[in-house]
């Protein structure tokens, strides 16, 4: 009915939770014309990642094409491309690949990297967990120790290559130290020879006094015990002060291990640097309580890469639910706005927290509740399970859990080989935007979790 | 009933078809200490590689852990290791990361690998399809050209992005190029905006005179128009003079393309070079009825790495069921030798073959009958799933298909990119033993297929 009438232009930058959300809530209005740019192809479902990492799930159980996702939507097209700036008052985004885009609207939704805390060179010795490059690259590490020690016959060396050290007690950093003990204990232990993956240390470090800092005390405390049940040890305030290929330093101490991993912090998206706004101390766009830059309303930022204030100092934290329910409010302001009506002030529903740390066991708190063990794992299956993008996944999932849970089989223990030799395609390809050259200050929480 | 007598060493080289069989055909052998090295982690399941290259399958469906396979055979032991050469006289063989390994009865199932007929160089823009690696880096240029031609507003350069050649025309060419069409045409056509995936040009390049030519002249001329009514367009009689970073030259004529794919030629192992004893013009160690090296009885060499007569002038071919009863046979014969019994002569139970062109077409031949189309189909899914080892991915590949079958949907699509910036683990990794430097001579094949 609006045939002939110019259509306004909705840009979105990222395809993660929150990017997608806005997309979704736009889809059947007609009047606009939807781009969602990301720099990978796929959505990545991340809470699950860590499975992918500890060879439970393959990449494509938690992956969807994010062309597949808006295959039927016809008002949205999708590119695989990177934005690098804002040129706010000729409303364009500029771009690696494709040149500039117009927009009406444009949505920020790049989310989060890593952060080292200025110590970048540590990355090469304890990758993190945010894409499916580094899950898969995780997991030929861990599996790569075990194959080493197999055929090592000097204890020292064997000791240093079956020491697993995580950095950051987050849930990530619990939901890693956790699985690498259930993976030492059950899945590989009937599998080796010369070893005895039981032997296996697996060592959580965290810098704050206790564990899973976002939940309530009691349930750190649970969470404790289960890790010790597997055969993690815990080390809360424990400072790392240096990565190297031998292992970490703690101070005047220091550990032997092939394998660290990261998951103590995160910063925003290397876009916000290049906006010349108003960031806080963490490198996140400071926005308005509708989700939209002060001084540019028409450029909204949500999720990770947002700072919203609903108390005074305490801004909104790093969890999907948080981007999936601004991602929706975006959409439904920007509907309002074409209709000519006022946009809504965004108000965050925390529907409450959990974590699991191995079969069996896992906390959770909501509505004013705090549960463990058998019960909060069942109900972290179901919630993660259930937010699985795509009826076939969830299936899929769904039956490689059981037969997991029944065989403590892993599926997905393959060892590829990232170094292969082939040259580049020929043709152009997207590469990552060039890093910022100075380091951002440390974030105060020890980790947050998309 | 033999304890305290020394026990008898099998070393067994590559976990392929063949070294599989050997070892577990010795199960319960207590008499038998049995080493098998790979140097990699996982036995593959070649036949359905091509589908992990076209993104219908994910890695860990046709891939399992050699040490999975291996968890209830205690008298079997698995390293992830390179075998560099063997010393006959004195029984060892050598590695690149354990020192000398003893054997009593030694197996080499090393297994082929590709044939650029001299030019190496070529590989950079060709891949061949042999391991989880090249599948995966296959898949990420299809659908990173896809991506790429999306953005494209050149005409010319979007036309050569939408070009893929493939080059060979034995089974495992006719499925890549078969799959690339079904792809082109069913699966990505609703996701693109500014593309018609179904103008992508499909070319299948033959340098002989007709597609698959170990099989009946009446299949080959089926197949070939099961490919046409896909949209590939199959050249035959066409040599390859070269391949660049444009296109591929063939003589006079040439082709701009950004994707090409290799399935014109294999080789054996490298490993033959360094044992100083007979080969035959592809590199291929020629064996004795029993599958042993002449001179050498206590050294068998099967599969693809063996040339072995059984019709003199006529070698056995490079396919799986070759491989899986020479592994059979050879360790009937060791258990023979055990009793003090004197070795039986192999000989090769042809069952026929097939290959498959995508879905509903295929073609098969056996016991003198020649079929093709759905029936053909249907077999070669039913060989391919049954042959698959381990219940639980004969079940997920079912499902994976069912789904894709009715869906049109492939679920694996994902991009992952392997130039992932992270250091190599610190401590020592298996590493691929040196190429050779001479190249080898073209084998009179156009394609094996294992």
């Amino acid at each position: 009915m609006n045939a002939g009438k110019p259509k306004k232009r909705v840009v979105i930058v990222g395809g993660g939770f929150g990017g997608l959300r806005v997309a979704r809530g736009l889809d059947g209005v007609d009047d606009l014309e939807i781009t969602l740019l990301d720099r990978r192809n796929h959505h990545l479902f991340q809470p699950l990642l860590y499975q992918v990492a500890m060879a439970g799930l393959s990449p494509a159980e938690i992956a969807v094409p994010i062309r597949t996702i808006f295959s039927r939507q016809r008002n949205c097209r999708v590119i695989l491309e990177t934005a690098i700036g804002i040129d706010f008052a000729n409303k364009k985004l500029h771009t690696l690949g494709v040149g500039d885009l117009d927009y009406d609207w444009l949505v920020l939704a790049c989310g989060s990297r890593h952060s080292y805390f200025g110590h970048g060179e540590w990355e090469n010795y304890a990758p993190g967990l945010k894409s499916l490059e580094e899950a898969t690259e995780i997991r030929r590490r861990v599996l790569t120790a075990f194959e080493l020690a197999e055929k090592e016959s000097d204890p020292a060396k064997q000791r240093r290559l079956l020491t697993f050290v995580v950095i950051g007690a987050g849930p990530t950093g619990v939901e890693l130290a956790g699985a690498l003990g259930e993976i030492s204990r059950y899945t590989l232990s009937r599998d080796f020879r010369r070893i005895d993956p039981e032997r296996a240390r697996v060592i959580l470090i965290e810098a704050g006094p206790r564990i899973l800092p976002t939940f309530a005390e009691k349930l750190s405390d649970r969470a404790t015990r289960d890790l010790e049940q597997l055969g993690v040890t815990v080390w809360t305030n424990t400072m790392v002060t240096n990565v190297t290929s031998d292992g970490v330093v703690l101070g005047g101490e220091s550990v032997q291990a092939a394998t660290v991993l990261w998951a103590a912090g995160v910063a925003p998206s290397e876009l916000n640097r290049a906006l010349g706004i108003d960031l806080d101390r963490q490198g996140r766009v400071i926005v308005d309580k509708d989700c939209s830059i002060p001084g540019h309303r028409d450029v909204f930022v949500i999720g990770d890469q947002a700072h919203l204030e609903e108390e005074p100092g305490k801004p909104l934290p790093g969890l999907a639910p948080v981007a999936i329910q601004q991602g929706r409010h975006v959409a439904r302001n920007i509907q309002l706005e074409l209709k000519g009506k006022a946009r809504e002030p965004f108000h965050y529903l925390d529907k409450g927290q959990m974590a699991t740390i191995g079969r069996k066991r896992a906390i959770a708190q909501f509505a004013g509740m705090e549960i463990a063990g058998l019960f909060a794992w069942l109900a972290w299956l179901l919630v993660h399970v259930y937010y699985l993008i795509g009826f076939k996944n969830r299936l899929q999932v769904m039956w490689e859990w059981t037969w997991s849970y029944l065989k403590f089989r892993r599926g997905a223990r393959l060892i590829v080989n990232k170094d292969w030799h082939l040259q580049p395609l020929a043709a152009p390809r997207p590469v990552e935007a060039p890093p910022l050259t100075a380091p951002l200050p440390p974030p105060p929480t020890t980790q947050a979790h998309a």
